[in-house]
């Protein structure tokens, strides 16, 4: 843990210490950063470290699955709420269903099973027995008769529910979601990016014909999307995967892909047409107007803790992460700079006040959420904790600024000056209040900016042939960004070739973007005329 | 499914269906409920039929699962908000911990496991593959070298992860919750009251010492009190559990208990001073401020999808549930009654126009929750769908009452005049405006009353040995509600032979009252003199 950066405000940090840590110390800027590692100079170690350092979630001990922390789950919180609003909004309604799925409905779902590895976590015993050596096995006697999947996803046990409940065409749209945990059982893990056990919602809905279910796939597509720009304040690409990348059984899946600061792209939400085939495997079946039966076309979309991932690797910097005000568990932290003496009562009192003030007003359409951070402990050493989480707002307060009505104010997105000092603002607490509101959006935006634009600058275009995209990522083997391009939207074998082409170059084709205008030129796959475009990329 | 009873407004209801229904109507009152199964007729089966008619939740075809339909989890998801609230306020943070528990934690607690019966789902395999005829088996080559427990609770995994949290004495208290999915293996389940798989929170909290636990232990016992009686309008008695009682390996357990209408007692949420054990098992220990080593004192407590039953079980009546305003997914049902002729249009602009007041009302301290039903069908048919739920105030607007300025309401809590018709009070919209938040309150209070009365009513005193016991359960074997008396409080084998003798006459001990004051008389177990209260009653 790195503490106590240069810091013009205390006094206290000791020549001795200075020259000891001259070393990791940027010698141009003279900033001295939070963390150890760079994104520069290790992504993946860089985010292992924000993901630690930030407090949001570490190993647990069991295999593959993450204990998430305070203020990891105040973010997934968060997500959740404003998500679930617009959910709700959309006429869909939450359930619950079984943990536990029966072998069975994977058997019946055969394609389905295929595309989900089979990696799964299997039921088979339902008791424990001592082994006769002070130890516990499970109780022969207690073996299941059919084991039972713990749910990788839920269309198999929803589709079984459907069936009970469409029976007329009045009963359609049928709009269900629920907030679940599932497991799928993965050999390589990192933490909130791919974990077995993740919390998620899924929404799972069936219609009367293939207009209706095509409507709300792009409905929670775009849900996604804005959902991902306007509080993520994460810019996506929202389109079609191509056919080798659609979910197993569907006729079409559509994803949201952001770009993170190492050029990666990030698979952050999608939403699959999934036409009648797992209504026919199901049994959805309704009475039309014409009283004929029909099969009904379902809809299944999902996002998941995976977006925290995907916000660190966006909004992180080389102090910890940056927390989007709209998904801050805090936005604002006040940090009185206790002296415990008799000063503390009237400097406390000073920014409980301040605290009161800020939590009665809106930012971003709900109640301001700041924290008074009373612990015990240096202010100085605890804004650093704050940092590396990424508060939008930290506000330092001496017993002179009480007694002044100042306040001291560090904007998260802003944290250094050019001489390498933390960025404090000092102004009056009554300009500050005014301000609080306009200053939180703003950060909001400006994180949105900073990344689009970013992201922007990482997609090239140009490039004809497969050579020149090899050279392109050869060239460029460190966070190259992505490739946008037209292509001739080959299928079968002729997709399974290019596929196999950019598998060997680390690259995958993310999506087709929705709306945007038909590209001119050729394929550099296929030499066909090109008739939509795609982005290639490395990704998570 | 009843539909249509005895309906003043409904002239439809033809002669024939009425005399074929005669003999399923109440000859005195007239009434024809809306259930086919009443409290007093078959209290087991009426609860089947209020979770069935209410769409609250149905069996999944997955053994001892449920799964929770939108207005169960609605009333769930209101259950968790203000919980939520409640828990947020007491400082305690949200986490989130692993699904998956090694066999090893349990082997580690044998006194723990030892309670829950070792009746836990066990997973084995963590793959699936084909079987060679076309089905699937678990893949004997992705067998897991340890076994993993599904949580059954998760004090084990959570007193790991605690272990590394706390070093010292600054890092105590900590105070943590989830609110997650457990798994019990049940042989007879029913629905919200005993399912395998169930949803709750449970909190888990670490102190310096015995004191500081005993508190947090009966804050969160004050809570789930306070929050029965205001939210769930549940009276419940708080008290401690006998020695017998206690959840395996803690030193104290609390329990709130609230009865049913069949008298039984529903233990509705405990909570645990777990002494050092657990933390002993987990090693939480802290440094001291005088720099020892010292184990931490731990606590935990839950409350789960059981308060769903438990809400049933009050407040439901032979029309179905009635639903507190304060959980009520929608306090306010609006049913148009839609001639689909031109006059519709006028009737719903009406109706919307009502809606969006009553939604900017505030009632409980919120915004009053209010649904337009525009959905096809017959108002009369769409009003007993919401009886049977249970949505505390119901309108129904005519174009005559829309061309007037009028509404027509039925309060669920006052669903039937003296003459067997629906009690539909008509009232100009602006007096029901004014009075709507007031009505609401006052159905929340009323409910609470209700229940209030009931359950002192069946208390019953003055038994003072246990032939008088047994002849009165005997007695009133039917609903006989609970009987309080004092005892001398004996422990180890002497309380072993008390519960014996009470559990030939199908009683146990609920709790000792907390803060009653000291009974007079002698045990009518031990003829020694009697040193603090209990209940006795047939229980869930």
């Amino acid at each position: 843990m790195t503490t106590f950066p240069g810091d013009a405000r205390d006094g206290a940090l000791k020549l001795s210490r200075a020259l000891a840590n001259a070393q990791v110390m940027n010698q141009q800027t003279k900033i001295r950063h939070a963390l150890t590692t760079t994104r520069e100079g290790d992504f993946a170690q860089w985010y292992q470290e924000v993901v630690s350092e930030a407090e949001m979630a570490e190993e647990s001990g069991v295999r593959g699955c993450m204990v998430i922390k305070p203020w990891g789950y105040g973010i997934w919180e968060r997500i959740q709420k404003l998500m679930d609003e617009r959910i709700k909004a959309a006429g869909v309604e939450n359930c619950y269903f079984p943990l536990f799925i029966p072998l069975s409905y994977f058997a019946k779902e055969a394609e389905h099973v295929e595309g989900f590895a089979k990696e799964m976590a299997v039921v088979t015993h339902h008791r424990l027995i001592g082994d006769g050596k002070g130890g516990l096995v499970p109780d022969p006697d207690a073996k299941l008769e059919e084991p039972l999947i713990v749910r990788p996803t839920s269309e198999t046990v929803i589709g079984a529910a459907m069936a009970r409940w469409v029976q007329s065409w009045r009963d359609l749209p049928l709009l269900t979601n629920q907030w679940a945990n599932v497991v799928r059982w993965e050999m390589r893990t990192r933490m909130f990016l791919r974990t077995s056990e993740f919390l998620w919602q899924e929404g799972h809905t069936a219609h009367a014909d293939r207009a209706d279910a095509m409507d709300e796939t792009l409905r929670a597509l775009e849900m996604y999307r804005s959902f991902s720009e306007d509080v993520l304040a994460m810019p996506v690409i929202a389109g079609e995967k191509p056919e080798n990348e659609r979910f197993p059984g569907a006729v079409a899946t559509y994803s949201i892909e952001a770009m993170m600061q190492d050029g990666k792209a990030l698979q952050a939400g999608t939403s699959h047409y999934l036409g009648t085939g797992f209504a026919e495997a199901s049994g959805i079946r309704y009475q039309d107007r014409e009283g004929q039966q029909a099969l009904a076309h379902t809809t299944s979309w999902g996002v998941s803790t995976r977006l925290i991932g995907g916000v660190i690797m966006t909004h992180g910097d080389d102090d910890g992460l940056r927390v989007p005000p709209a998904i801050a568990p805090q936005q604002i932290v006040i940090l009185p700079m206790l002296r415990d003496d008799d000063g503390d009562a009237a400097l406390l009192a000073y920014c409980e006040d301040l605290r009161s003030t800020l939590a009665a007003q809106h930012a971003l359409d709900e109640r301001i959420r700041v924290l008074l951070d009373k612990r015990p402990g240096k202010a100085t050493q605890k804004r650093w904790t704050w940092v590396k989480k990424g508060v939008p707002l930290i506000l330092e307060i001496g017993g002179r600024d009480a007694a002044g009505g100042q306040v001291s104010v560090l904007r998260r997105d802003r944290l250094w000056r050019d001489d390498g000092k933390p960025n404090f603002i000092a102004q009056s607490k009554d300009d500050f209040l005014a301000a609080a509101a306009a200053e939180i959006e703003d950060i909001q935006r400006t994180l949105h900016a900073e990344a689009t634009a970013r992201r922007d600058d990482q997609i090239h275009r140009g490039l004809d042939s497969l050579d020149a995209i090899a050279a392109f990522f050869d060239d460029k083997a460190r966070y190259p960004g992505w490739v946008e391009l037209g292509w001739s939207r080959p299928t079968g074998a002729a997709l399974e070739q290019v596929v196999a082409k950019l598998k060997a170059l680390k690259l995958t084709i993310r999506n087709t973007p929705l709306g945007a205008a038909a590209p001119g030129g050729t394929c550099p796959f296929t030499g066909a005329p090109a008739v939509e475009t795609i982005y290639l990329a490395r990704s998570y």
